[in-house]
């Protein structure tokens, strides 16, 4: 369904004010063409070469330490950030709000304030931090894509951005999502779509995708998305980067403790070039001043030996293929990669039947699904917004009654009881799969997918964290289509036969390709443990960003 | 209403073969007249003078610690809390379910394992707990005193009882409740009344008021019980010894991960007549073993430090009267005692307006009863049992909608951002305030009190920890009707008459009084700080019960 020309006019109104948010000297003269939008951005001559070399550390703690030691300062990172931000906006559509202007006052606030007291602000001084749209920002739109949100500018700070602030971060974007942010594609009729910063003919993925897609142009050194299926670790992916799903209430997130009608929570998390990134945002949070900033944080500190490589054989299972949906060929090569190092790492690999993870995807589906799109229809009405069709939204037939959604708590707990007893009894210290069972589409083809989002949302319905992390890129030559057995025997199901379909090596040449660490709940230091062990290993073959 | 013939048939079985649950020589041949139960337990003759003096060991570590040196066998310290707990439950009515065969047997297995290992069985190796009814045992009934779950033994343990037995604990009671679990008088069609155990006239209190009752005649050291408005609280008070209502995730129960359509979430909690009994159960529980045997549990470690007496000047708020029902002269009395000792310790004491509380109060009871009795319905029907008028239980004009849940859900999320930011700005580290505004009732006043749950229920709403503490016992002489403005003014409303007409000072003398100390979210090391510090001030009054 397209849009009335009203609407259309209202998107185009937002869009150009959104334009003018960049400043006329950050501006392209032209789009050019491009593949991967990192070499635009440094070639295009609007970053300098400090800039350039800014905002290629990876590590947020590196890049902290250099302001607080004053050999950076917070206005020139935050400069170097805004501008590959604004010009990243330019060529890959990432960003929704923009407000450089106000980053760049408060980083001459902190740099004022380093200089007088000698003392940073906090854990994170002077680190630009990025930020899913669905944040609120005090005086600015927090649409998250809906045509009737546009100049709605929030009244105060989400207590997330409030306690990103108080440690001393510097806000300067709001990142592209889907409408509803229920899908793996960030698109909608408000910002149009988010592409990949490694490619513009695929997407960014969803709901996290901006957000992916700044870290993946260096843009961001440390984003905040959220997850309630999948939406921190499939972008992630498909952006080569790392992606923390932790388990509810260990980072600030308003609609964490709203959406208590989904049955399954929302929940926030980082995203990051590094490892180091990650770690840093959640030691930072497990500290007794944030408990008490909002009253759904728990007191869970950050156990900083267990994110160290274990000293120790670890007890790893594994899941190839989850029986509903094949990985195509390039995912399953990155899961025999880590296999392996693990294996000659001495370290015990069990094979981990997933088929009991049907029944909870099932469960994750009901629950996600049980307002019926009550809440996506409202916002649609506000304005005659049509829905985009193909996402995971319910509709009037899925909406549960109160006893129904009582009778789909009590089952969504036996299965829990029965997974983390089995959990318990199988001594392992991670599970790790496949993050989706596919490696990039082309915009606007996840909503006809007949989309499986069973390798993810069985995480969210479970509480247990997991962390994406990037294994490989795609090599048209050895990821031919007939591997592992992709083509034998029919197809399973319809997103079996679309999954099978899809796949092609020349289409998504060098992509990104990850797996998942899935460590229990409040497993976060572990994932973390984890993923470093196996980046330690021989025959490592982390994939970096290609710029780099 | 009254029972038909069928079922006070039904109900007179159940007791018959509860009675039967007592072997013959732990039974009194006859019921003498008394005021404290422990004066009878005493002097029976059932009790051996070594069974007289364990059972008068009121902090369980000690027990343990003679346990695990052999100075006590577990079957003496067993075979000990058995016997006096069948003579209580004589004469004061608190038990449910007795199953001391089984308690005997495994106190010979604890026995004959440390004997073969020299190992305790764990942390709580060989303490008895009596725990409330509603948690499931193999093989025993869980009516929760509903006539229609009779002979309905559970197939399994609930979480929290294989928990206990897995840290080496006795189990060999369940305790007496109110039907619905939602009133402070605990009677009901299958068990009858439990009453008060220093005094038959009076109440045991509720729900968890035959768990107090057991602790109160010290046939336990540590009990296990529920709160969702008061329910742990109220009855410690009643009968002068310790009860704690934890946040939620600490103690596993659960109620507290189904029950979810209560939005205020049921929480089981330790009583005991010792804050060492108190602190060792949630110190015990706070190990990652536990954490992992329930889904719901949250991995926040047990702060000993916090739990300590602190070593600097406190900031309390006080609250001597809620504004809605004035407390009796005797509560008011305890109330300045209690200031008067932090004042004098040197410690800051300031004034907490309750006003804003009351918003508080009716979230919390529309939450509670948002169900619209419909859970209590259900268990009528089952068989046809009246429900007992006067509880705290909705009616079909009180039932939500999923979306007027919802609201309720934003409305109540607003309200705890609003305290918690009021809480960290003042600077408290606790609030002191009374449990109710009432010292004690005959059976079966409460229903007819206009209760006010005000001074309890609002910590269950914020989920914030409040231990009650008893201070001191009720002196006709010295607390008067009239003391502290008591019978000033016209009375407020409905329950402040009730409360104003229903004192008297010879009906409740030497019953006990205390205070709740209520110290925040996961505050249960502060509470049990502040309560050590209070307890160590100069002329301290603290409550001890009479027999010991």
């Amino acid at each position: 369904m397209s849009l009335s020309t009203e609407l259309k006019a209202l998107a185009q109104r937002k869009r150009a004010q959104q334009a003018s948010r960049i400043p006329s000297e950050w501006r392209l003269a032209s789009i050019p063409s491009f593949t991967n939008s990192n070499d635009i951005i440094h070639t295009c001559g609007i970053l300098s070469p400090q800039e350039i070399s800014i905002t290629a550390i990876t590590d947020a703690q590196v890049l902290r330490d250099k302001m607080v030691s004053k050999e950076l300062s917070s206005l020139d990172v935050t400069t170097a950030f805004c501008k590959r931000a604004a010009v990243a906006q330019q060529l890959i559509g990432c960003c929704t709000e923009m407000f450089f202007e106000r980053a760049l006052e408060r980083a001459r606030q902190l740099d004022e304030r380093l200089e007088r007291t000698g003392k940073p602000a906090g854990p994170l001084h002077g680190i630009p931090v990025s930020i899913k749209d669905s944040f609120e920002i005090e005086g600015l739109d927090t649409t998250i894509g809906w045509l009737g949100l546009i100049d709605k500018p929030a009244n105060t700070n989400a207590a997330g951005v409030d306690i990103l602030l108080s440690l001393g971060a510097v806000l300067y974007v709001k990142s592209n999502i889907p409408q509803s942010l229920m899908m793996s594609d960030s698109y909608n009729h408000v910002f149009g779509q988010s592409v990949n910063a490694l490619n513009p003919n695929l997407i960014s993925g969803g709901s996290s995708g901006g957000e992916a897609a700044l870290v993946g142009s260096h843009s961001s050194v440390l984003g905040i998305g959220t997850d309630i299926g999948g939406s921190i670790r499939i972008p992630a992916n498909l952006q080569g980067v790392y992606g923390l799903m932790p388990s509810v209430g260990r980072v600030p997130y308003e609609s964490s403790a709203k959406d208590q009608e989904y049955m399954v929570l929302p929940v926030a998390g980082p995203l990051a070039s590094s490892l180091g990134s990650v770690e840093l945002l959640m030691e930072t949070l497990s500290e007794e001043r944030v408990w008490d900033m909002h009253p759904r944080l728990l007191p869970v500190p950050w156990r900083k030996e267990m994110a160290s490589i274990p000293q120790r054989k670890v007890k790893v299972g594994i899941v190839m293929d989850d029986g509903v949906v094949k990985p195509q060929p390039p995912i399953s090569r990155a899961m025999r990669v880590v296999e392996d190092m693990l294996r000659k790492g001495g370290h015990e690999v069990v094979e981990w039947d997933p088929k009991p993870h049907i029944e909870g995807v099932h469960l994750w589906e009901t629950a996600v699904k049980a307002d019926g799109g009550r809440k996506c229809r409202n916002y649609c009405d506000l304005i005659g917004e049509p829905l985009i069709e193909g996402m995971v939204v319910g509709t009037p037939q899925d909406e549960l009654t109160v006893v129904q959604r009582q009778e789909l708590g009590l089952q969504k707990l036996e299965y829990e009881k029965a997974f983390l007893q089995r959990w318990r009894e199988s001594g392992v210290d991670a599970l790790i799969m496949p993050v989706m069972p596919w490696v990039a589409y082309p915009p606007k083809a996840w909503v006809k997918s007949k989309q499986w989002l069973g390798y993810t949302g069985l995480w969210n319905l479970l509480n247990y964290t997991s962390l994406a992390i990037p294994v490989t890129t795609v090599d048209p030559i050895v990821d031919k289509k007939e591997n592992d057995g992709f083509l034998d025997g029919s197809p399973r199901n319809d997103s079996d036969t679309f999954n099978r379909d899809q796949y092609d090596p020349e289409l998504v040449t060098g992509m990104p390709v990850g797996v998942q660490i899935i460590t229990g709940r409040f497993g976060e230091e572990k994932a973390v443990g984890i993923a470093k062990l196996i980046e330690s290993l021989p025959d490592s073959l982390t994939f970096a960003c290609r710029h780099t």
